[in-house]
């Protein structure tokens, strides 16, 4: 709590007349909410569904933990779950700790998700935006995070409900990567997303192109039914930065149905991740040094 | 009105206190709403985004259309309105006359969509879930839609609050038709859309399995990154219809981008979706010796 002498803050943010304003950083040191204590909240979008975001969502905070960091992931798409299925833990529950809701780990990951709270898996989430909403804020706010580097909240498609929401709950959001695929119809979508987040005062971080071409494994030849740059040329238009594009790979399908990811691997996929996750470190202000060192721990 | 004397119902159903539940041939007959003039009404959903369910919609419109049926689309993702851009009027903008709001035409399909009345086709609608409610209201009640045999709602992802509305504000609404591709993940939602439409006693008319195969057009092998069967077997798990299967092919998306439609064209996936219209009037009861008369005429 600030009073006119700052030295008397004693931490109680949440009764203090300038939570939510105080930029002092004295007293948010000593912030005793539990989302003080992850440092960067990043919000995975698009406009559209089917571009593999939650896709990138999981290769990026692998990516990220092998780098040393600790992550979590919220899966903020409340009817149509999918974080856990690509991560391979969809047979897990959450469970009920004394510090709240125990997130479950994979891949050394804290992961919260709807799919690990439904008892049937197929079970439909039949709720209008204010369930979500309440439904959210338990994910962020009732869970027992911990001390993290990176959150990401991996949100469905739109610009309704759940991104509004996770807005509005993170004042300290660091950004938006907004991911899309080159066809121009997934473009259209997810130059509105980019619209909202700026309209919504969010720090557009750049664009991931993904499935960016596609190659015959059995003859080499392109495959024009996936086109490719669609995405690197949008973030040209609309002054956004490009932060790479991940092409189809044979097999990224049948790894994510198997709850593999392939961030690391010697693929052209595997590799073009791990140059997206040094822009987005590079983006985010993450020092080179640090992010150097940790890679080689 | 319905009193006790069955023979001075006036018509007037709007101000009946037995408007919505009342059964009688005679009252239904006389029903002065715009939508009672709509024969039947049915969504397209599915529970995850980029399966293609905007796709299928408009291709089953003009395959209808083709068959003489005069045909409307709802487009009911309000946030990611991708139906005119598929049927290449995304310049066109709603306009207003003495019996509403007018819908648009394309290849002799009436179109509403958010799309058509936005000013800026990039625009972000960032609205929350009573927004929305009353956006599809106003598509549903305020367009003159005419006499129709067939209204195609396009429902966007999810189990919230678009499809919610749609099921509640048609309470005549014929069934559903569920688009899903192949891969586990797609599937995962798709039986929770299943379970949605089920549990809000909406009647299934069965699943489509779009972006089934894919064949190398310079060498002609499978790729294996699209799985095939994965929505006939669900189909089957669930006891729902299988309506058929759809395979990409290498100018769909291409198709897509320039606003035409490939129903009628000599292709593999142009004569499933054929295939696929006829098992729909089946399965909803047009007399197969209309639908012959009317695709000869």
């Amino acid at each position: 709590m600030i009073s006119s002498d700052e030295s008397s803050c004693d931490g109680s943010c949440g009764s203090c007349s300038e939570h939510g304003t105080c930029t002092d950083p004295k007293a948010q040191d000593k912030t005793p909410t539990r989302l003080g204590r992850i440092k960067h909240k990043i919000v995975v979008g698009s406009g559209k569904g089917g571009v593999g975001k939650s896709t990138v969502t999981v290769n990026l905070a692998v990516a990220l933990k092998r780098r040393g960091y600790s992550v979590g992931i919220l899966d903020a798409d409340i009817t149509g779950p999918n974080i856990p299925k690509l991560l391979g833990i969809d047979d897990r529950r959450l469970t009920s700790g004394p510090e709240g809701i125990e997130p479950a780990v994979a891949e050394g990951i804290k992961v919260v998700s709807m799919a690990l709270l439904l008892e049937d898996r197929d079970a439909a989430v039949v709720w209008r935006g204010p369930m979500k909403m309440a439904a959210i804020k338990q994910f962020l706010e009732g869970v027992n995070w911990g001390v993290l580097d990176f959150m990401l909240v991996d949100l469905p498609p739109g610009t309704s409900d759940e991104p509004i929401s996770v807005i509005q709950l993170l004042p300290d959001l660091e950004g938006a990567i907004v991911v899309t695929t080159p066809q121009e119809l997934a473009l259209l979508d997810s130059r509105k997303a980019i619209n909202m987040f700026l309209a919504m005062n969010v720090p557009l971080i750049g664009i991931v192109e993904n499935m960016s071409g596609l190659r015959c494994p059995h003859c080499g030849q392109v495959i024009e039914l996936f086109k490719v740059d669609g995405g690197k040329n949008a973030a040209g238009d609309m002054g956004a930065h490009f932060l790479g594009a991940v092409p189809l790979e044979a097999d990224i399908g049948a790894l994510g149905d198997r709850g593999v990811t392939f961030t690391g691997r010697e693929t052209v996929a595997g590799r073009a991740f791990e140059k997206i996750v040094s822009e987005v470190l590079m983006r985010i202000g993450v020092p080179r040094a640090v992010d150097a060192i940790l890679t080689e721990a």
